[in-house]
């Protein structure tokens, strides 16, 4: 099955065939404190420069969220997605829980863009999905809902398949609906990354859909965060993970190699494209 | 299935609910000028020094490779495997492609050794096999036979049934058997590592034996080829290998997170253990 998502002029495809597709998420002031007051200021220039690194290191998509306490993120997230869309052209992942600020920043973005997120909550269900349809976007859903996180696979794939059907109701494909198992951290409960990886091979067995995985969570309260996060990736990967909100910086090279690795880079050429066009050094990070 | 290796008074189990089993690779002299000087001369103070750093390191079992041309390996094998056990409380894995010099290795090492290797040329299987029998020892059966490396998983899957039948003939049971299903360069053919996840996912549904992999043939010719190598061992991890002849110095804590999500250490503790054990940098190099 294959998730199409286009900018002004550039198409993305999310598939089990294609390259792992990587959405930058360093657009997020969450826990980033120039960001957050750069976003205050309205200072968009700050977020062109994180848009350029994650672009530079080979993001696919970019993440763009500007929650900060207190701003009015139904003006700025369609200014922060306009300004995004006059300097860089690849598809946006529109990252806001907020529907108003959702459906004003769908007005100005160019394309098809992919929702960040609905889940199985009956309240994020009604809100979210009308959206989606009206503007033909694609959506990830997060297997959570009125009762939390399920602890075992099974009620997470049952929660994907709740949103698989509401999304179908309204006339959305499931080639639209991108299923987030979500991860807990391994610190706190040394299950948690396999009732992840078990879920998403039961939702890929059961509805074939694409999955997005975040892979900073799993390693949270553990020392060596790359280390495990890098671990989390190839497995997932592997496991069926088609996409993951991540930093490109980081964790591009060791997602290249994996998809080399998988048979999924003739002759190695995006492996070492992407070695040669990125050095060894992370560049300078933004704050 | 459980392999049960010993050494004077350690067991160390390779099953695929434990711990992932590190063979520690840095005993052999091939590209190690310095190792191959003082494997000639007779220094065993060396080989003692790269063991200690393996062993610190985390290797659960020592490979022991003494193969230089020129040298009497039927001399210096059961010399250095002495040397090992009276300094080392850990399982050998003797590694030679000589008959004699395993069986003289044999005579002096206590436990219960790992043979590396046979493979399914009917010469290999005829002169290793009665040796690994006389000697109750287990043994790495390799995936080729006298037609070379098949290049698909069921050609290889053929070869591990062959040699276990063969060993079986002999009285050798399964458990004693660990299957290597080789794996060749990405940079030359990226199918390569592909071929070889097939391999191990199909061996293991057949027989149920457990898996050991050499980790850093897959990354040959490429840049970063840690990134590669890190990327492997959790694939190879996750379709089902068991242990790894391998550098515990640069992939043992990328092997224990792996381990971690995998669901096999409860409480983060053997990761946090390691991690707390080990400094981040390497210890110096043997050249």
């Amino acid at each position: 099955m294959q998730t199409i998502l286009r900018s002004k002029t550039k198409e993305v495809k999310i598939d089990a065939h294609s390259a792992f597709v990587i959405i930058g998420e360093k657009i997020n002031p969450t826990g980033r404190k120039k960001l957050a007051a750069a976003l205050q200021e309205g200072n968009l220039e700050y977020v062109k420069e994180i848009a350029a690194n994650q672009v530079a290191a080979g993001a696919d998509l970019l993440d763009v969220n500007v929650g900060v306490p207190g701003l009015d993120d139904v003006a700025m997230l369609p200014r922060v997605v306009q300004m995004l869309s006059e300097n860089f052209d690849l598809p946006l992942c529109l990252d806001t829980p907020n529907p108003q600020a959702l459906e004003a920043a769908m007005r100005v973005a160019p394309g098809k863009v992919l929702v960040n997120s609905v889940n199985g909550e009956e309240k994020s269900l009604a809100a979210v999905l009308p959206i989606v349809k009206a503007y033909d976007a694609a959506v990830i859903g997060l297997t959570m809902d009125d009762n939390g996180i399920p602890n075992d696979p099974e009620t997470r794939t049952a929660i994907a398949g709740k949103i698989l059907e509401r999304a179908a109701k309204l006339g959305i494909p499931p080639e639209n609906v991108v299923i987030d198992p979500l991860v807990l951290t391994v610190g706190a409960d040394s299950k948690a990354a396999w009732v992840t990886l078990q879920t998403i091979e039961l939702v890929r067995r059961e509805f074939g859909v694409n999955i997005n995985i975040g892979a900073s969570n799993v390693s949270f309260g553990l020392p060596e965060r790359d280390v495990v996060n890098q671990a989390f990736l190839a497995l997932a990967i592997q496991a069926g993970a088609t996409c993951a909100i991540t930093d490109p910086m980081k964790y591009g090279l060791f997602i290249k190699a994996t998809d080399l690795l998988l048979g999924r880079d003739n002759y190695a050429a995006k492996y070492i494209k992407y070695f040669k066009a990125h050095p060894k050094e992370e560049p300078a990070k933004p704050a």
